[in-house]
């Protein structure tokens, strides 16, 4: 029980050197394979195969951690192997990871223009059509897709709605083109290969078998602890503070520049999440608290990539001005999801730095 | 220093009768007078006159608080006499208030739109040409306006705050023409001879100058607490409930059902509010607990109205999609002043009913 306590910093933990980092690298790269040959079976239409969907997700998730373990544990890797190999990587990452981008934004965008709406919440709809689904079907159909209908919208929501359904769903058609072009490019078959070799073995350099990994993975733990002591938590623990909204109405077309070191707390975060499984595996009682922290700051990255989608809408030439109205509302609720978040968070972060010993 | 605990129910209190009910009225009446001559004069550009903004405000001060008292010690009043001043007082408030109404409204709207738009906050340019103004101008010109210019707003803000301008101003022009007509009406003179035979002669019931107070002003509490109990404030105390922009693109143009239990409560709240001035007399420590809960429903009123506007200057034919867009992101904003404020409410009334032995 004991054990469930450990942080990677914790001074009781024995030693973990580069012998654990390489199992983890190696059960990571495993698993990749498995995904890829996954994905290339339900593409196939393999009887039985799993949905693409899922194998493309399980894709990026162990790409994440074999880039984040190349990341924090450098110094222990074969240099010219790990820096030809990380950019490879994000590319990757970034590649696989539109398609699903595009299209849980446009989820989240339908969802809040039926809430806005006062409609009935589409995801109680969702749940119920999912549930006649299970039950079993006559007609043998697959339960509705949960993307929710625009029927009960009224006029400037359902233009606003069916405008973002056009312009998102044509982004994630190229997404998707994109992803399915990469796929099949010989610089994935390089990626892929380096991943199949690391499957079997590890380049670490010569004296990482008895390098201790606590020094790297604390570091990483302070750069994270850094980024989150830079941000202004004090603001952001004052409910409705209105500061997601300013520049709401810019003229700047970039995303607000206030998100970004939100996001690079995100990022650092999962850097410190993964070095936390190179080191205890996954330990129930900091990941929990790790995770919410990090559901914080996805939604956090949904609500602002979502508030400029809808800006974006609204720039679109000749929209009737009920449409913009609707696409300027759904542009503030987002950045107010924006500002909830980064409360949330403030919240999370707060208990968390209390209950550690 | 006890006295400044005294609650209007607290049982430790005297009897308060109908003659300190008789002494309030007759100096409201008399603030009354002097608030009617001295609009009078300033209307007359009198020297040394006071500012008309100002005299309104007091005769809306002094109607509020004699409306509220015929209301709640009714009981204590010649039926007749009280049941044919209570709508002229009602009619006569409403007509005073609107054109500060649509002043203050256009001012929430401009602040805001400056805040969205990301530009220097009006409020502190104000404050600094205030300050100039204070340590002396050698034009001997007054400081400048309230109002915020809308130099620095970009184009759809720019022109959303136009377009609030216009029709606000033309609507408040409006409204002051009608109160200067009142003013003048017969139905007026009507008013202000009650008022000045009330300033000397209140008429009371026979028995009112031996009844207590008490349990009319408590009744009064009672109906507040009955109707706070019946609001959401289980909601409301969660911050980003969302709960407020809930309806916010529905086809009704009607202002948001949702906001009428809390109108009232801050009626209510008032009305509990003038009581214990019958009964206490100014009293600091309650003053501002009632103060602060109020200042917050006040606030919860002046965003719902100024949500409204946004929403109706979206509805004027032939404006441009960055116009709507821009009044969109203002109405929402808006709606999130409501939610925060409800917030406010639940925090200051929850500090309330702990801080109450």
């Amino acid at each position: 029980m004991a054990q469930q306590h450990l942080e990677p910093t914790d001074p009781l933990a024995g030693p973990v050197t580069g012998d654990a980092l390489a199992g983890y690298l190696r059960s990571q790269a495993t698993e990749f394979l498995r995904a890829l040959r996954q994905h290339r079976e339900s593409g196939a239409q393999a009887p039985g195969a799993e949905d693409p969907v899922d194998a493309a997700r399980a894709l990026r998730r162990s790409v994440r951690r074999i880039s984040a373990s190349l990341h924090t544990f450098r110094p222990l890797l074969d240099t010219d192997w790990s820096e030809s190999l990380r950019p490879e990587l994000a590319w990757l990452s970034g590649t696989l990871g539109m398609e699903h981008g595009y299209e849980s934004r446009l989820e989240r965008l339908l969802l809040a223009l039926h809430r806005l709406s006062g409609a009935v919440f589409p995801a109680q709809a969702v749940s119920a059509d999912a549930a006649a689904g299970s039950r079993g079907n006559a007609s043998g159909g697959t339960p509705s897709t949960p993307t929710p209908d625009r029927g009960n919208l009224t006029v400037g929501a359902a233009k606003a709605g069916a405008l973002l359904d056009r312009q998102l769903t044509l982004a994630r058609t190229r997404a998707h083109s994109t992803a399915l072009q990469a796929l099949g490019s010989s610089r994935f078959h390089a990626v892929a290969d380096s991943i199949a070799v690391l499957a079997s073995e590890v380049p670490l350099t010569r004296t990482a078998g008895t390098t201790d990994l606590h020094p790297m993975a604390t570091a990483a733990q302070e750069r994270l602890e850094d980024a989150v002591t830079a941000l202004p938590l004090v603001t952001a623990g004052h409910p409705y503070n209105a500061e997601a909204l300013v520049h709401g109405l810019s003229p700047d077309p970039s995303p607000h520049p206030q998100d970004a070191p939100w996001h690079q707390v995100r990022l650092l975060l999962r850097l410190h999440r993964y070095a936390g499984e190179v080191l205890c595996g996954t330990n129930p009682s900091v990941e929990v608290r790790l995770l919410t922290a990090g559901q914080a700051l996805d939604r956090h990255r949904d609500a602002s990539e979502a508030a400029a989608a809808a800006a974006a809408a609204a720039r679109t030439p000749r929209i009737a001005p009920a449409t913009a109205y609707a696409l300027g509302v759904l542009h503030a609720d987002q950045r107010h999801e924006v500002e909830a978040a980064r409360f949330a968070f403030q919240q999370c972060w707060q208990k968390q730095a209390v209950g550690t010993p």
